[in-house]
């Protein structure tokens, strides 16, 4: 058999669409994780690693101290994240405090490229004053990342509500007949509320990038607002 | 063959249950229909007809001129009508002006009943200020029956705000994942909100039963209230 | 990253709806529900817990011994069961001993609210001797929660038989095609017996509101019946 | 391109099997069924035909008349029943009347193997006594097939009720999740009264076939019972 | 909460439908299997258990030591099967050696009631020669449980080859899109060979218990053949 | 029965949220649509329909002739539109000649609110060629749409090749597998291309709708670019 | 709104991939039929038409008399098809009558490329014997494409029996759980017999254009066999 | 009960169709590899073991050491591989380096029959410089079997870009809407390049099967080339 090596990464991805190449880890074997971080260790490029469990990255700590700022909650890790600080007003929104994993992978992603967002939790619309009483600063935002489960009821009410771009996230939280997040991402395709995008059950990292595509496409960075 | 009636009235439902048996009319042929309305008639007993298209009651009007109360919208006829006038405030109140002959099959069989139900339409939470604006009626009532499709949000809100019974019907309206009510549905089983419970798929004349259930089993007839 | 809080709890939701918030433990993690009981010991709040496992009921019952009262079949824990007793007659049947959980946890749910119900096992149709002999008791009662897994033909039998209110709750008790109890849950949504409403799959709390619910609207804290 | 004959029946499966092939409708172009139609006259084969629409038999008619012997309400045709008179009892059961042409194809079926049932129709158990009062004619049977759409809860109280040999046929009987018979097929598939067997949906050939395999095992043609 | 005992067996279900209770020990807890051993044991009454694991069987056999007869490959256990001896030929085939508990769920049943099977295993038809050479066999078996995974073509094959009663159980063997037995069983309820009646996934027990409906209907215990 | 109005538009959507209702013409009855005609025409208000029929239209067009700018390909109509003329790049793609409808109606609706899109056919990726061909006017666009069916490898392969925000619209074209839509939907979203969000199948103006948000969020009117 | 022309034939494809286009004209409106066909007359290129009604194909011969060969059986229609003559043994095997259109589909799309096939029809494994008398036709085969609906058994009998290459294409044939063809689709992917690859339901062309590949890459054009 | 053997290999199908009988492992107990590992042995037959996990192998390799020659990424271990050498050039090529284990699968049985691949990995579609820079390679190969989970559409631009068989392999890579690689599959199917054909999830030994049979009918063993 004529091996040719199994990792390949994309380093010009980033000049062709403004997103680099993230290395997803769930599913990869140490051996590829290990060569990965070598790889980019020794070129110096920043790189998002998502899903990255607390086992896995303590691999990759122990062979290579230090080079990732890891954070547990959303199993994310950072190397050389460029940290600049673009003064965009952006928000991500969970209905529960479940959400809360999908949710910060969301902003650790956009915190990656260089963008501080706000979190706001457990405002789910079983308790309307919670998603009322954040109103004002919701508005205010030009981006809201919502990240919720069980029916995504939240989604539809803040597309009714706020003016600006409005990217909603289905989780897997619930049980019986939330189905993995499916009956969540289906109320939120058919939604009532019209100009809601939607990505993958749990795909906090595919709305931040959903966000840059946009934040790259209509900001300069370094400037005030837009 | 030795072949036995194929038409089998369940009579002494109502003496058991508190609920006469309906006649479902999709699907009946022709002469089963015509050989219960003719026996019901003869009997003198009063009975509801739901699903019956304007075709099928025409041709039970021709036979039999003039004996059935027919509403159009709901697919809905009466044959002696108690007509009692209970005093108890129920409403149905739907998402969206298509939800409109499911929301009808409700009120028509709580009227068949007995009960005056109040209708409030098109309140769909991507304008919330429609369904915060009846609130007040909508808290006064004891029972409220929730006809919605697509995402269904608004019974999650008003299972939020209301503290009053709510009993939640998912209905066909919209295309694509609203696969024929199913998102609706499943919206409903998992929502947020606590202590709703929910029908079939534009199943109108369920919630109705459902809602006469509770009020054989907790208010008098002819009080005032409850 | 600006952060905020994480748990968010609805203190005002009895006030609007008549049902306090209770915290669904499942993938909550030990951080989060020890800052929720923390909270709620503190501020002297009555509190349920639902899907509680006995290792995060040990975590708690550590870190703050003997607040909470805890039921390992259902799952449940009280702080500060209001206790009061109304006298109600409600039940809750179970089609077999599998079913034990789920019925278990809508019958706290209701003790923690102060009713006291009683609960009939293990009489699934197959041997239909078995629900006909308690039938009597079953037609006494206000309220039936009906639940059973499997084809869960119990609640359409019950429901032809009773004039109660009959609330029915899927369990995922079965394999193969019980496919985890969304056969149980669409044969009650087509129940050929009329006002029977559905919550999801394995549901007892959500029974255990909507019942609530029907109680907190008829009926007089205190009063003999209703 | 070199084209073989596009029919080619199988006459020699019933000396395999017991069971000679019929000729399945739906589908069939005019062109098929007229040859198929004109080889078994010539051959003077007795043939049975399923699904068979009135406008498809009215073509056959007009082309070889008063050949065929057709049933309506099932759209079955015979050419040349054989007629025996078999003593075996067996009883054809639906739970509503809208099972009827589901139920009549199975008893044709056996008709045209020479076996007479009797039809017991719209004895669905959300009014249990309809089943109860016929329960002494169905404990004598030896063979029952059971047809019912929408919870399909008849055929699990008939299992625990009676002796006999039990198969049941789901049918598209009911709307929303029903799902087209599907609902009914599962709970069938996961009753919890042991010993049904089951038929793919609206199959009252299907059936009436496994029970013509049992009788050609267990019986003696002209034999007073069994 | 006023309580009552949970587990409730049908001892009676014998003298009905000629199936005795069986106890599906998957899911109960060992407080409950321990209730029932006991139970039965003092009675002395038969007793099938089925989906008892290796873990679940030395709980009862160390509280009650040599009571069970268990079967490690199928997991049932018999308390006093009735060990009586009848004649007719009934054979167990499956498709491939994983389908193997399965099908000895299944002659274990049979056993249990006093039927000794024969099994033929590893026929698929992959290679149809290893059918073909044992069709002599199976030609002469009244009934046959046919038990197999993947696409279960078997059960067609058969069902053109033999004429006597053909009973097919999917199983859950295979991956990707064998769904864990769904669609071994879609293909037999669609299977082109007529008369085969279908059971629950994986449902050995179910299999046999329909086996036995027919042979309790139309054999008598001890003559020879039928 | 106490009615209210059935139709309750919701005209200070636009003031809250940047986007004015639009009427959803699938479903509802000429009744409905008449009187909604009326009543934007009498009040002067700018209005979309969508899903219009020809048939619906022509009633509209009968009872108020000219008052609407109708679209066949796409089933829209405008009432008054802005006409602004905005200078922002915009791109409709589809993947095949089919997907025209539904690319159709997301740049009629963008024409609406003033956007003035450009529209490239056909250029599925089996023919690689014809979207790299267009792939320098394509990187140009601040907003891509695409529009396509079956296995939607379009969206992919454009979110690998293009920086601009990339919205994809899944169409129902297709047959077998391709399920309505869903599969290209399903694709979409486990897209191996990061930062594209998806809406509804076959839902072009929810998409449009999602541009318009962007664009009122990040663009000054009348600007040259943004 | 900048239009573009909204068909765009890739008359490249066939010089990088060996199959030129063809036209699917289910869903294409009759304005872009007759555009296409009056382009590839036009410039007098071979095209092959699939999905072509009777209605659409009329509409074309009117416009252009006389310049496709039409087939409606199967709905296909040749532009100048390239008539060559290769000898190569292929076969086109059907389950039973009704997938006969599927199949002359691939018959139809091989004579469009040169290819002559033979047909062999209603060879369902439920009677075995039709297709083992015809298995020496079969083993001489180089390519089989096997057509068949409802459980699609013969496809693995076959895989088991021929050593030639094995295409298999699922139909729509059948009803209940038949699914559209999804049934025949899952039994075909989960095959115990290897080697077999499988295409969309219904999808003779598809299968065809398999083989094409296999002619294209493996054989000469001219030489006798391969 | 009367038992026969349970393992039942069928040597003599590489005869009939070219492919020896492989042995999958999953879900065989510990017994049945070792008496089949004992036979293949003792008997100096070539035997496939596929699915042999770590374990699974280490208990054989205990038993009868050195015999098998295995590999962990594929889970393959081949017992006397003929290990002859032909010359035609086949790719396997997968869309990410989480799809190696399938791949593996694919070349490792392709090996084992004698035929020599070269593996491409981590190309896929949303980095098309990785596939374009391959392409010559990948054109001048008979036989591409091209691995791919997510959205797959690595196979669809294949499938538009080169001339050789493609053989699509789906794989369970991916979450959420991924749905174990159903989602992929359905791509698949539907995929807009022609001639593509698909196996089941994650089933890289079928595909190789698949190619063998090709290889087998249309080249000669030891030949150059074809």
């Amino acid at each position: 058999m004529t091996e040719t090596k199994d990792v390949n990464l994309d380093f010009e991805r980033e000049e062709r669409t403004g997103l680099a190449e993230a290395v997803f880890c769930e599913g990869k074997s140490d051996h590829q994780l290990k060569t990965i971080c070598e790889k980019v260790v020794k070129e110096a490029r920043p790189m998002l690693f998502t899903r990255l469990s607390i086992e896995q990255f303590e691999i990759l700590d122990d062979s290579q101290p230090a080079v990732l700022d890891y954070d547990a909650v959303s199993g994310t890790a950072f190397h050389l994240s460029s940290g600049s600080d673009y003064k965009v007003p952006i928000a991500v929104v969970t209905g529960g405090s479940s959400d809360l994993p999908v949710a910060r992978e969301a902003s650790r992603t956009l915190a990656f490229y260089g963008y501080d967002v706000f979190e706001v939790h457990d405002v789910g619309v079983a308790g309307l004053w919670r998603i009322t009483e954040r109103l004002d600063e919701l508005k205010a935002c030009k981006i809201t990342i919502c990240v919720a489960g069980m029916d995504a009821a939240l989604s539809t009410v803040l597309g009714g509500l706020i003016p600006g771009v409005l990217i909603a996230v289905p989780t897997s939280v619930g049980y019986g007949m939330a189905k993995g997040g499916e009956t969540a991402l289906r109320s939120l395709l058919v939604s009532c509320a019209p100009g809601i995008t939607v990505t993958n059950i749990d795909n906090g990292y595919g709305a931040a990038c959903a966000a840059i595509r946009i934040l790259n496409t209509f900001t300069e960075p370094g400037s005030e607002d837009s």
